[in-house]
């Protein structure tokens, strides 16, 4: 877990109040409750944009499209949510959440109450289905229980719509992300085992303080040569060896934001200018279906449509379908939510209809396995803007080549 | 996030999976499905028993009280869950999740399909509401989309009921946290204020390595003195001083294990020998407030008779109630579900009509607040073995009396 800055950590939970009620009015939705409890247990993502702290009885966080922010939080939690500075009114109680939530909602009459769940999208799916009870329940009997609908559409653009302050912190785990990697490159050596790697570059986000992107065992994601499995797995035994290649997926989390880059080097052998004639070719496609993805990434492209035309360039240049996403968001979570640039798979479900929009910051990504080398993987993150998608990382353009020391 | 020992880390999550199906016989439930997704984002409680990291696409894992384990994940997941040893199939998918799963339950024809949710047990709800509709989906015009119900009690008896191996992890957080608070109690001095005593602590925490029991910038609660508003609040400017109490609730997590303490200091005026008689007389009645719940917490007991011995006890010593339970359990968190030694209150649902068993830990709490000096807190760490709860922590049995140096 990272030290949290000593800045005002509340600044961007105020950004992100403000922004919901812009949203709601935009998606014409009067109320959205966010409802959890023991979130040190089950924590819903939503609670990272407006509260950015663990609740533990029972909790309403209400935003208005009337501008409202009403947060309904057990007696020992009132004085914290008081602190954040963004709600309008905070409210604690002793033995139940009941009778408060209903004179709000009956205060506020809306015409629908948005709650965070979502078939397609995991980031606006943090309501769980017992709380969903619960909620029922508390309702049942008044008109408000026929009127719950769902969030997700809120919660995408409101997660999905980086603010100027979340996209700086994006830039900084990008740039240290990088700083981690280039030490890697010059340090990696053949014989060194994909746990060593792994363990030298824990041990840089260590020293500095940081976290990782996504589950610390199994991340780096690091693949040694032919006979590593690409996959979501922990670093093995492989050795980084000469004539071979080694792909490192690595993002490093600070401040609660993150970033999500791949990495490709070759390791030449004694005499060997760079990769052989084959890897290039590899790389030079995978790199040109990268290119060809970004470019249509764009304000109001589809998230499938962006995805076909990165799958496609691959193939036509001779090589497999990726079996993934072409891209995913990334924020405060590796796989942000939102919108997937990904083909339409049944597991990928709505979430590939969405659309770009601007302030968006996307990691995009694709491979190429090269039989007797190894995994090329290219991962780059960028940020949409009116004019398209613009790269925040520095583009990997060449294999790195490491020759023999 | 700790590094996980380097020795096999599934030994823990073979013990659960055994357990599951002894407890499955036991509640007469034919299958548990544990049905998540991108657990980064949210991650139900009962992955960490029976998988122990997280998983990427839609992933069903499922116990059958015939004691088949089967795992249906993503294509780059299966590995992992091959590694984890207690699965008896690993099912890996491309597109979707929707024809191996339908197989498998087609296969196994249960007759109830027991799914994470509860409107009682946050760690028994791991399963959001989004899952609960797509899984609806899936067995739509199926006989089996009828069959579901809550796998609550299975559940909370097999996160409950610890193994050895848990208790043991268990022990040495508690060993390490009694550590740190020792510590605590030898260097801390009247004019560091609560945020220098909890610096103090997370240097201790990041120099063993470890990690909190509850979100780090929560944990410790540190109170001093009377302006100090007890409750889940970060520690602020107010000052240790003599004359004044210092209360700490704080727990070390080491392996994906925790405890949960809480001591109490007062610190001497020139002259004072100890604390005045009104703290003294609170403490005690504190203590024996604790010693009557203790005794009480024998198997068999239900959560809200427990709590009511300790509760009248303080009451008839003429002191007010506590605002919050007597009792939770610990384990892989802090508050770590099934039954809580609990009031009647709303927000407690049905928990606190769970049944104490052997094998449960349980971290026991009450506190007096004496005006013009400060809160008394008394929390320990205790067993449930079939003779009665015995303390796995070294019991405070004097409030520490730190003099003037």
């Amino acid at each position: 877990m990272s030290t949290s800055s000593q800045r005002d950590p509340f600044v961007v939970v105020r950004e992100k109040l403000d922004q919901a009620v812009e949203v709601l009015k935009e998606k014409d939705l009067d109320l959205w409750l966010t409802f959890v409890r023991e979130t040190t247990q089950v924590r819903d993502p939503s609670v990272d944009l407006i509260v950015g702290f663990d609740l533990t009885w029972q909790s309403a966080l209400m935003v208005s499209r009337t501008g409202e922010r009403i947060a309904i939080v057990g007696r020992y939690d009132v004085d914290n949510v008081k602190n954040i500075g963004g709600y309008t009114s905070v409210i604690g109680y002793d033995e139940s959440i009941r009778q408060p939530l209903l004179e709000q909602i009956q205060r506020l009459r809306p015409r629908q109450i948005g709650l965070n769940f979502s078939e397609s999208d995991p980031s606006a799916d943090g309501l769980t289905h017992g709380m969903f009870r619960v909620l029922a329940n508390i309702l049942g009997g008044t008109e408000y229980a026929a009127r719950l609908v769902s969030a997700a559409p809120v919660v995408a653009a409101l997660r999905g719509r980086k603010s100027p302050t979340e996209i700086e912190h994006i830039r900084a785990a990008i740039d240290v992300t990088e700083e981690i990697l280039q030490e890697v490159r010059a340090r990696v050596r053949p014989g060194m085992t994909e746990r060593d790697v792994a363990d030298m570059i824990h041990g840089m986000v260590e020293g500095r303080g940081l976290g990782t992107a996504w589950e610390w065992n199994f991340c780096p994601i690091v693949c040694a040569g032919p006979e590593g499995v690409f996959g979501h797995r922990m670093p093995g035994d492989t050795q980084v060896r000469e004539g071979a290649l080694l792909q490192i997926d690595f993002g490093a989390e600070q401040d609660g934001f993150v970033a999500d880059l791949q990495r490709t080097m070759y390791f030449c052998r004694p005499g060997e200018d760079g990769p052989p004639e084959e890897v290039q070719k590899a790389w030079k496609a995978a790199k040109a279906a990268m290119e060809a993805g970004r470019a249509a990434l764009r304000p109001g492209a589809k998230g499938w449509e962006v995805d076909a035309v990165a799958r496609q360039a691959l193939v036509e240049a001779g090589y497999p379908e990726y079996k993934h996403a072409f891209g995913h968001h990334i924020g405060r979570n590796a796989h942000d939510g939102a919108t997937i640039l990904g083909p339409k798979w049944e597991r990928y479900g709505t979430s590939i209809e969405g659309v770009v929009e601007v302030g968006n910051v996307f990691a995009i990504e694709l491979g190429v396995f090269v039989p007797g080398y190894g995994y090329i993987g290219c991962e780059e993150d960028v940020l949409v803007t009116a004019d398209g998608a613009e790269y925040l990382s520095q583009v990997q353009e060449e294999i790195w080549c490491v020759h023999p020391s």
